[in-house]
C-alpha cells in the first residue's frame, strides 16, 4: 500500500496496526501406546463433535481438531489453545495420546482408516460424503496429515481509520479487500520463509505408503529426510493433484478462477483448494458467496506445521513471528502476483521444504532483506522494542547462527527413530498435562474455583469472557443465553436477598431456627447488658462468644464450663469490639464437614483434617513431610488445590507436645498430626465423604439451604458420630457459606473429582 | 404464689419475670368536621376489614379498631400502636378524624348508627348477626363506647423455669392456669385503682340518649360529671345487663360458670361477658374450648379508657404501669375472690368511676399500700431503678399531689365543651400525624426507604420483623410466604449476579454496550500504558476520567477539549490510585434524571435540582431560605426526605459569583441557585417527572434493566432535551443503581407520592 506507513504515523494508528483478532485451528491424530493410529471413536467426554465449537474431528475419526474462538490478543489465543489441548488430553482414554507430528504415526491400510462419523443428521451425512470423495481422490493416508491453521483479521476500527485517512475513492469493502490481497500476495511469495523457519517434519513411517517419488533415506520402517524442513509442505505433502494457479490481483478474479475450477469439476468446492493462504469471510466459511458479497474479513495461513518441540504444537513466539510477517506483508508494496511470480514462489517452497534445511545464499539474502525491512518498519512505527528478540532469532536462523526446528528434530529422530521419538514426546506431554489439570493457562491469577468452572465451560463448548480479573467475574454463554458469574458460585441461581442472609451469621441462625434446623443453642445480642444478664444461663456450659461478622476467627472467645463473670464479661467486650451484634453459643463437640449444595442436591461432602503424616517405620517426620509434599496437588500461596506441609514454629511445637521432633521416626501406620487446626491453608488434608455419609445429614443440609432460599451454598455441619443417623443432638449446623469454594471437592487429598463446575453449569441451564 | 419471690431470686429469673408478650387493641370512632359520628363506610385504602390483622372495625362501621400483633417489648408495642394509628389517620377521608374519647361524639338515633359490614361471606354474616343481637339487648349507642384492651402473657421460658423450680406436683398447664388466675383475682380486686389512675372520660353528649339514672350536670347539649374518673367504667358504662358473678378460684369453675350463663341464654357467648379481665387462649379467642383444653395463655385487661391527652390514646408510661400492676398481682398472695370480695371490688369500682375523682381516705391508704408493696418487690428483685419514676407518679396521684387525667380533662371540657374540646384534639392530632407521614415510630434509626416499605407492609396487614437494624434488614410475611429485604430494594427479585454486575461500573457498561444500550463513548482500561496509548483518540473532546469504583466522586478528573498529555497522564494516575480499572468517557452535556424501575415498569422519574430559592421581590435570600426550610419534609442529617438549605461557604461563594449576598432581594419569579451540585443532601430539590417524560426514555431505561437482568434498579440517564423523543445522541445512561432509594419518589419536593413501597410489595407477590 502506498504511503501506508505515513498514514499510520500521521494518524496515530501505530498501536492499532498491531491489534487484530486471532484464531488457531490445530489437528492431532490419536495414537495408542505403541504408536499406532488409535481406531477408537472420538471420546464421548469431549462432547458432540458435530456441534462443539472448540473440539471436533477433522477428516478422520482419529483426528482431533481444536479450534480457538477469535481472540483479540496473541497471549489469550495461545492460552486458549493450550487450555483446549489440556482439556482434550485429560479426556483421552488412558492408553491414547496426541501425536505431536504433522506426519502420521503407524497407520493401517487405507480402507481401515476411519472417516469421522458425525451421526445421522443431513449435515453429518454431507460431511461424510465429502470425506469419501477426497478419500478416493487423494487417499485417506494423505488426509491424515495434520497441521495448524492461523486465522487473522486486522482491527476493524483500524481499517476504518485507515480507509478514512487514505483519501481514496474506493468503497470501504474494496479498500479492505485490497488490504488483505496485498497481505496474501506477499505471504504467498514468502511462504518458503515460514516453511524454513517453522517447518518441523523430516521423517515418515513406511506405513505412510504412497510417499511420492523422492530420494528416501530408509531407517528400518522409517524414512528420514536429512535436508528437509517440512515433508508436509513439500511436493509430497498436503497438496492438490495439480498446481492450480489462482489470481490474487483482485477479489473478483480470485473468485472467478476458483469458480471455474469448481464448475469444471477440478475442485469439489473452495475448501478443496489447498492453498497456503486463503481469503475468508465467516458467513460462508467453505464457500464463496459471502466473500463475493461482503468482501474479505480475514485470512487463513495453512502452512504451519505441528511443532513437536512445543507441547501444544506451536510456540507463542512463532505466533508473534507470523503476525509480524503479516504486518510486513501489508506494509511492503506488492501490486502483483502473476503466473511467473507464482511459479517462482512455489519453486522456492519446493526447494526449501525438502532440501532447504541449509539455505542457498540467494534465499539467505532474500530472507535477511525481508527481516531488515521489517525491523526498519517497526522502528518507523516506534514498535521495535517488543519484537526485537523475535526478529533476532529469525535472522539468526536465516544466517545459520541458530538451529532451526527441522534440524533439531532430525537429530533426535536420527538417534531414537521417528515413531519412538514422537511417541515418547506424546507420552511425556500427556503426563505433564495431567499433573496440571486443576489450572488453566492465562487464568492463573483467578481463583482455582473459577478456573475449574471455565475449564468445564470450555469442555462444554461454551463461550467464556473474563469481565473483571481481580473480582473473578466472568460471563458464560451459548447461542441462546448468557450468565454472569462471580467467584464461581455467585450466580443468577441465588436471589440477592439469600446471599445477604448468608452474609450475616445472626440472621442466618435466626432463619434456620425459624425453619426448625438444628443450630447451636445460644443467643444473639446487640447490647452487652442484655448479654451480661444471661450469664447465669450460660455459665455451667462450655460456650463460644463470637462477633456476628468475623474473619480469621478474630474476636472469638471460648470459655470452659463454670467460667467466671469476669471472663464472661471480658469475652463479651472482645466480641462487641468487633461487631454491634454478637452470638453466644454452646460449644459443640464433633467434627466439621462441608456439604456443598447445588440446586437442592448435596454434590460434595468434605472433611478437613489437620496437617499430618503417616509413619512407615522407616522415614523421619521431616522426610515424610517431603514425600507428602511431592504430590503435584500441593503448592504454596493457594495456587494449587492443597498447600504444602510446613515445619514451622507451630508444627515443631505440636511435635514437642507429643514428645517428638522432626527427626523422630513414627511407627508404621501411626498418624502424626502436625497442627491443631484443620485448615487446608496450613497443610490440612481434604477427605471426600460424598458417598459415605448417612442420608439424614444430607437431608438436613438441603433443608438448611431451602430455609434461606439458597441454590448454591456450603453448609458447615458439626457431627459427633458419622456412623449414626442424624438427630437433634448429635449434629448441628454452624455456618452457611454463600460463596463456597468448589475446588476442594474437585481435587481432594483423598476421593473423587466431584465435577462441581459441571454441576453449576448444568444448574445454570447449560 | 407462695415463695414466688424466693424462687425467682434463687434461680436468677429476675429479668425473665419482666419479659412477656404484649398486644393492644384500640377502638376509635370516626367523626366529621363538626363532631358528628361519620356515617361513611370504612375507608377502602385501609384494606379488607374482615381479614386485615391490624386494622378492622369493631361494632360499628364507623368504629375503627387497631390491633397490634404480639410483641416482646412495651416499646415495640407502643411504637406499633402509634404507627398503625398514623397509618389509619393518613388514610381517613379529608374531613374525618379519630374521636379521642371513649365516650361517643354527637351520634344519630340508634337506628341510624351503622353496624359494621364485612361483606357476604358466612363469617361476615355471623359477625353482623351477633352485632344485631347486642344492638337489641344493649342499644347501639352503648356499643359505640370505645376503649383499649391490654393483652399480656408471661415469657414462656420464664413460666417453665418457675414451674421446674417450684417443687410442685402440678402439671405445667395447671401451674400456668394458677399463675394467671392469681393475677386475674388481684387485678379484679384492684380494678378501681386502674380506673382512678387512668380513667379519662367525664362527660357525654346529650345525643348519647339513654344515659342511666344518675345526677346530671347539664351544660347545654352536654352532661359533665365533675367528680367522675371514667363514665365508661361506671355503672352507666359498658357493662352487662346484670352483675354476673363468675368464679376465679380455678379455671374449671370459671369455665363452668360461664358455660351456665351461656346455656341459660343469659349470655350469647363468652365474648359477651364484659368482665374487666378475661382469661384467654389464642386458639379459640371468643370461646372456651381451647381454654379448657390447653389452659390460659394470656390475660386481657379491658378497663383501659382512651386517653385524649395522648395522640394515640394511651401513654407508654401507662403501659409500663399496667405491666407493673400485673407483676404485683402475681407476687401478692391472693387465694380467693369470693362473692363477697367480688361485691367489694365492684363497689369500689362504682364509687371511683363516677365519684372517686378525689379518693376517700381508705382507698388512698389501700392504693399507697399497693404501690409501697410493689416498690418493695422491685427492690427485692433488684429491678427498682427503671420503674422508680412511674411508681412515684402513681403514688403522687393517689396522694393527690399530682393531677389525674380525669381532672385535667374535666378542666378543659368545662371551659371548652366536651364536643368542642375533643374535636379540636382530633383535628390537631390528624394534622400532626400528617406532617410526620414519612417516618415510623420505633424505626427512626432505619433508612427512610425501609421505613416507607414497613409502613406499606403494615397497611397491607403483613407481618414485619427487623432482623438487623444497622443493616436495615427486615422480613415481611403473610400466612403463605416470607420475604427477606435489605435496605428496601435488595430483595429476592434480583439475582445475586445482577446486583454484582451493577456494583461494578465497568462491567455494567460492558453489558449495556453488548445489549445496544446507549452509554457514554469511551474506554475501560486496566493499564495506564494502554490508557496513555489512547491519548490521541480522546484529546480533542471534553472527557471524564474515573476509577471503576468510586464514592463521593473521589479520583474523578474532568478534562476540557484539547487537553495536554500531561493533564491526561495526571488524571489517569489519580484514577488508577483509586482502582485497578478506570473508565474514560466523553463528557455528556445534559440534565440527570433518575428512573426507578420495579418489575419491568418505570415507577418513578425524578430530576434533582441544585439548592435554590425563588424570589418574590420582597424577601431577602436569607429569608427565602428560612421560608423554604419550614417545609416539614426538610430536615437535617438525612432523617427527612429533603435536607434544609444552608447558607454556608459554598452557598455564599455561589452568591458572590452572581454579584449577590444573603441580604439581596431577588426579583419576583427569579430563581437563584445556591450551589452547583444537585444532591438532595445539600438542599437540592427533587422534582417528579414520572408522568411528563416521553415514553422513549422509559423504554430505554427498561431495556437497560433487562440487559443486566434487574427487577429493581435505579437508572441514571443524562438527557439533553426533555421535550424531544430519545435517540442515540441526545441521551445516555451513566449508571445503574442496585439499591435505589425509594423515598425520593414518595416525598418529592414537587410531585406525587409514587408509593414505591407498595409497588415493591406487589412485585414480591404480597
Amino acid at each position: 500500500m502506498k504511503n501506508l506507513l505515513n498514514i499510520i504515523n500521521s494518524n496515530n494508528l501505530q498501536k492499532d496496526l498491531f491489534k487484530g483478532l486471532w484464531g488457531l485451528e490445530k489437528e492431532n491424530l490419536r495414537v495408542d501406546d505403541n504408536g499406532y493410529l488409535a481406531l477408537t471413536p472420538h471420546p464421548k467426554s469431549l462432547g458432540d463433535k458435530l456441534t462443539h465449537p472448540y473440539i471436533t474431528t477433522d477428516f478422520s475419526e482419529s483426528q482431533i481438531e481444536i479450534i480457538t474462538p477469535p481472540n483479540d490478543s496473541i497471549d489469550k489465543t495461545y492460552s486458549m489453545l493450550e487450555n483446549l489441548h489440556e482439556i482434550v488430553s485429560e479426556n483421552l482414554p488412558e492408553n491414547e495420546y496426541l501425536w505431536p507430528s504433522s506426519m502420521p504415526p503407524i497407520i493401517p491400510d487405507d480402507d481401515l482408516i476411519p472417516i469421522a462419523n458425525y451421526g445421522d443428521s443431513d449435515e453429518a451425512k454431507e460431511k461424510v460424503e465429502y470425506r469419501e470423495y477426497i478419500s478416493k481422490k487423494y487417499g485417506k493416508h494423505k488426509q491424515l496429515i495434520s497441521g495448524i491453521h492461523y486465522n487473522f483479521s486486522f482491527n476493524s476500527d483500524f481499517l476504518q481509520s485507515l480507509h478514512k485517512n487514505s483519501a481514496t475513492d474506493q468503497s470501504f469493502k474494496d479498500f479492505k479487500n485490497d488490504i488483505y490481497l496485498t497481505v496474501a500476495r506477499n505471504l504467498l511469495k514468502h511462504q518458503w520463509l515460514i516453511t524454513y523457519l517453522m517447518g518441523a517434519n523430516i521423517a515418515i513411517h513406511s506405513s505412510y505408503k504412497k510417499c511420492c517419488d523422492i530420494t528416501r533415506y530408509e531407517k528400518g520402517d522409517e524414512y528420514h529426510f536429512k535436508n528437509a524442513c517440512s515433508f508436509r509442505n513439500s511436493i509430497c505433502g498436503y497438496r492438490n493433484k495439480e498446481d492450480f494457479r489462482v489470481s490474487y490481483d483482485n477479489i473478483d478474479d480470485n473468485i472467478k478462477d476458483l469458480k471455474k475450477l469448481i464448475s469444471t469439476g477440478q475442485l469439489h468446492g473452495a475448501n478443496e483448494y489447498y492453498s497456503p493462504v486463503r481469503l475468508k469471510n465467516p458467513k460462508s466459511i467453505n464457500g464463496l458467496d459471502a466473500l463475493e458479497k461482503d468482501g474479505i474479513e480475514y485470512i487463513e495461513l495453512r502452512m504451519i506445521d505441528l511443532n513437536p518441540l512445543s507441547k501444544i504444537g506451536i510456540t507463542k513466539d512463532d505466533i508473534y513471528l507470523i503476525h509480524l510477517i503479516i504486518i510486513s506483508s501489508l506494509l511492503y508494496p506488492c501490486s502483483s502476483y502473476n503466473k511467473e511470480e507464482q511459479a517462482t514462489a512455489i519453486e522456492k517452497q519446493n526447494l526449501v521444504s525438502l532440501y532447504g534445511n541449509k539455505l542457498p545464499p540467494h534465499l539467505i539474502e532474500e530472507g535477511l532483506h525481508f527481516f531488515k525491512r521489517m525491523e526498519q518498519h517497526l522502528d518507523d512505527l516506534s514498535q521495535k522494542e517488543f519484537y526485537e528478540k523475535i526478529i533476532k532469532q529469525a535472522i539468526d536462523r536465516i544466517n545459520g547462527n541458530r538451529e532451526i526446528y527441522s534440524t533439531m528434530i532430525y537429530n533426535m529422530v536420527d538417534s531414537t527413530g521417528y515413531i519412538n521419538h514422537h511417541l515418547s514426546v506424546a507420552k511425556h506431554n500427556k503426563k505433564q498435562s495431567s499433573s496440571n489439570k486443576y489450572a488453566l493457562k492465562g487464568y492463573e491469577d483467578l481463583e482455582l474455583s473459577t478456573q475449574i468452572l471455565i475449564r468445564e465451560a470450555l469442555l462444554k463448548g461454551l463461550k467464556v469472557e473474563v469481565l473483571d480479573r481481580t473480582e473473578n467475574f466472568i460471563s458464560i454463554k451459548n447461542d441462546t443465553k448468557i450468565e454472569y458469574i462471580k467467584q464461581a458460585t455467585k450466580t443468577s441461581l441465588d436471589p440477592y436477598s439469600t446471599a445477604l442472609i448468608m452474609e450475616n451469621k445472626a440472621i442466618t441462625k435466626k432463619v434456620l431456627m425459624d425453619n426448625n434446623i438444628t443450630v447451636p443453642n445460644g443467643g444473639i445480642f446487640t447490647s452487652i447488658d442484655d448479654a451480661k444478664g444471661e450469664y447465669s444461663k450460660f455459665k455451667s456450659k462450655k460456650v463460644v462468644i463470637k462477633p456476628n461478622n468475623t474473619n480469621f476467627g478474630l474476636g472469638i472467645t471460648i470459655l470452659d464450663e463454670n467460667f467466671s463473670i469476669k471472663d464472661y464479661t471480658n469475652g463479651l467486650e472482645i466480641a462487641f469490639n468487633h461487631d454491634k451484634t454478637i452470638l453466644i453459643e454452646d460449644f459443640f463437640y464433633g467434627e466439621e464437614y462441608r456439604f456443598t449444595i447445588i440446586d437442592g442436591v448435596v454434590e460434595g461432602i468434605l472433611k478437613r483434617v489437620p496437617a499430618n503424616v503417616i509413619g512407615d517405620g522407616n522415614h523421619s517426620i521431616k522426610e515424610l513431610i517431603n514425600i507428602k509434599n511431592e504430590n503435584p496437588l500441593r503448592g504454596t500461596g493457594y495456587k494449587k488445590p492443597l498447600e504444602k506441609l510446613k515445619l514451622g514454629e507451630s508444627e515443631l511445637f505440636t511435635l514437642r507436645n507429643l514428645g517428638m521432633d522432626d527427626k523422630s521416626i513414627p511407627d508404621k501406620g501411626k498418624i502424626i498430626y502436625l497442627r491443631e487446626n484443620s485448615n487446608i491453608s496450613t497443610g490440612g488434608d481434604s477427605l471426600d465423604f460424598t458417598d459415605s455419609i448417612d442420608q439424614s445429614y444430607k437431608d438436613e443440609a438441603v433443608e438448611a439451604a431451602k430455609a434461606v432460599g439458597a441454590n448454591i451454598t456450603g453448609v458447615d455441619m458439626m457431627i459427633q458420630k458419622i456412623d449414626e443417623p442424624r438427630n437433634k443432638h448429635n449434629s448441628t449446623i454452624i455456618e452457611l457459606n454463600f460463596n463456597p469454594a468448589i475446588h476442594i471437592h474437585c481435587f481432594p487429598y483423598k476421593g473423587k473429582n466431584r465435577r462441581l463446575g459441571r454441576k453449576i453449569l448444568e444448574a445454570l441451564g447449560f
